[in-house]
């Protein structure tokens, strides 16, 4: 198994190009042919003067940019940058470099883990969702019609390098994805880290470095230690899951017109009232939940889906077990309910229902 | 990391039903949806009958057969097989059942890797190559146009089921393609193993299970201590492409009409002539290594194969380092040579092409 690397987490690194190539040669790519791969976008926005930089310190790179979305997420676009490494007689000791959001991230950590049966791999997040989360654990994946990250592997990245100055040129709609999960990991393993979002969420979205810089940090941290515990997902890290089995249904059903933090923000909220009637949850942590989340603002748009799609859509979540639909439920916030070693629990399709009504009419 | 099992070993196995059933409920899937996946020619001769079995046992079974051969090894093939586990609502406890020869093995293997991040696996080899080779180890991947394995995985099974009762099906030509493998076990670790086989190949030939059976143990059981030792070719493992350098590069020159076991037989016999000239391989080891491989009675059918393109072949290697074209070399039989802690040594192509043209003079 390889290991899981403690993000570097530093502001201005990448302005610091003798410092990235001298970290580089330190994982132990000193001399490796290295393909960066990004979006259009960041292209544009960041790495096309990355590049420009490393070439100039001599590195041994070569950058592909691909379409900017979501729907670049497929088997047909890894087949595709597949090709392009092959083509480029990219050999077993080469390294990927993706600098991006999270499908980046995942194509590219998909892409890595399976070419010659696994390369070298740097992760460099550009967004504040990446950073808390598709950057830190190692899982990778594409999409098929239907269902988000089926297809992947869980491939940790010899290197996540962290610089929130990228986040300056985020639109402020991807910050808001970033904190829904910042929040998630609060609920699931910190309330102390959840308190300090909730006293500084102003400060933090308007990326006031005091009180991002270790939002951000207690964050991954979070999420580092879970996946450290838990690799695999066989136990704790199941956790992460809050408010995703509700969330990644939204998604699904929208066709992906709903965005990721959007559904799961909604995700938060219905499984927190599944936790109020299943876990014992109090009513004043729901109501914390609910005014955490209406403070991001989300304009509710859901109001087209139906309820049964949505269980309906539950069905093929990954997370089942003998054909039941499960959910991480809260005892308190940072406390997740653990029974018969398992922090995962499952619901009917009724009891499922339910705690969307509920959330439905309470909204 | 998942562990890498040992294989089970047992003659009848297969028609056991019960003790199946029982094994495939003790490595955890007892209640896992279950797809048996093999191709057209196992279906026939075997697989048909087991999947009958199994279903009369209320094991919850599934089969897909796909084409038999070398050319469904394909990521089109495994997205194909990807669909139809998940328009079937295979989740994350389903098991996959691989029957068949390395293409199967190695294929369904890399499906289970990636679905779902990982599902279980079980294999069951039906060719001798395979039972020594490809379902140990946990190498999976399919080819690509020019490439053989270049997309694949580390994925140990959860459980191998060795029966040598099936070979009995296979014919002879196939059962050369497992020889030269086990010979290969013999040159890299273990000259005793070797000389076993030197002793009894036409006993082994004839399938004779009192000299079949120890063959083939002692060769897993090298094997399966290489690949113990070091699960993610990082260091011992290269041993085992002894042959494989020149083998591969004859396979893919000759567009796959040559076999696997035929090119790697080749591939030994040149690779012994390398050994001989760069690591000191005595000259009547070279000529055990000609008289074992001649008694495969392989028909000499590389001819109009230039020296020149096999090299050209060997350039895309997943080996190489540094574009640098990478050889095992024996120092006597049983016996790598091992330099700077590595078990691969680069050669120049010129050095490559007189180990060549020695052998194609010497022949």
């Amino acid at each position: 198994m390889r290991q899981i690397a403690s993000p570097l987490f530093q502001r201005g690194l990448l302005r610091n190009t003798t410092q990235c190539v001298e970290t580089l040669s330190r994982l132990g790519f000193a001399g490796s042919s290295v393909v960066l791969i990004t979006d259009e976008t960041v292209a544009h926005l960041h790495a096309n003067i990355l590049y420009a930089q490393w070439k100039k310190h001599h590195l041994p790179i070569q950058m592909i940019s691909i379409p900017s979305g979501e729907q670049t997420k497929t088997r047909a676009m890894k087949e595709q940058l597949e090709d392009a490494l092959f083509a480029a007689h990219m050999g077993r000791d080469s390294v990927l470099i993706a600098m991006g959001g999270g499908v980046i991230l995942d194509l590219v950590g998909f892409v890595a883990s399976t070419y010659c049966r696994g390369i070298g791999l740097v992760l460099i997040p550009t967004t504040l969702l990446a950073m808390c989360d598709a950057s830190i654990g190692g899982k990778t994946g594409v999409n098929v019609p239907g269902a988000k990250n089926r297809i992947g592997t869980f491939y940790p990245a010899d290197g996540v390098w962290i610089d929130p100055e990228v986040l300056t040129t985020l639109p402020v709609c991807h910050l808001k994805e970033g904190l829904v999960e910042m929040i998630k990991h609060g609920l699931v393993a910190d309330c102390l880290a959840y308190r300090f979002i909730e006293e500084h969420i102003e400060k933090i979205l308007q990326l006031d470095p005091a009180y991002l810089d270790p939002a951000l940090q207690q964050s991954i941290a979070i999420k580092q230690r879970i996946v450290e515990e838990d690799p695999e997902e066989a136990g704790v890290r199941a956790v992460l899951n809050f408010g995703h089995t509700v969330g990644h249904a939204i998604e699904a059903e929208s066709g992906y017109t709903i965005s990721h933090g959007r559904a799961v923000a909604i995700g938060l909220a219905v499984e927190a009232r599944l936790s109020r009637e299943h876990a014992g949850l109090p009513e004043h942590d729901v109501e914390r939940i609910d005014r955490m989340l209406g403070r991001l603002e989300f304009v509710n748009d859901v109001m087209h889906l139906t309820v049964k799609s949505l269980i309906n859509a539950m069905q093929s979540d990954k997370k089942n077990r003998h054909g039941r639909i499960h959910c991480v439920l809260l005892e308190a916030i940072g406390k997740p309910k653990y029974v018969d070693q398992c922090f995962t629990h499952a619901l009917s399709s009724q009891e499922l229902e339910v705690g969307m009504r509920r959330w439905l009419h309470e909204e």
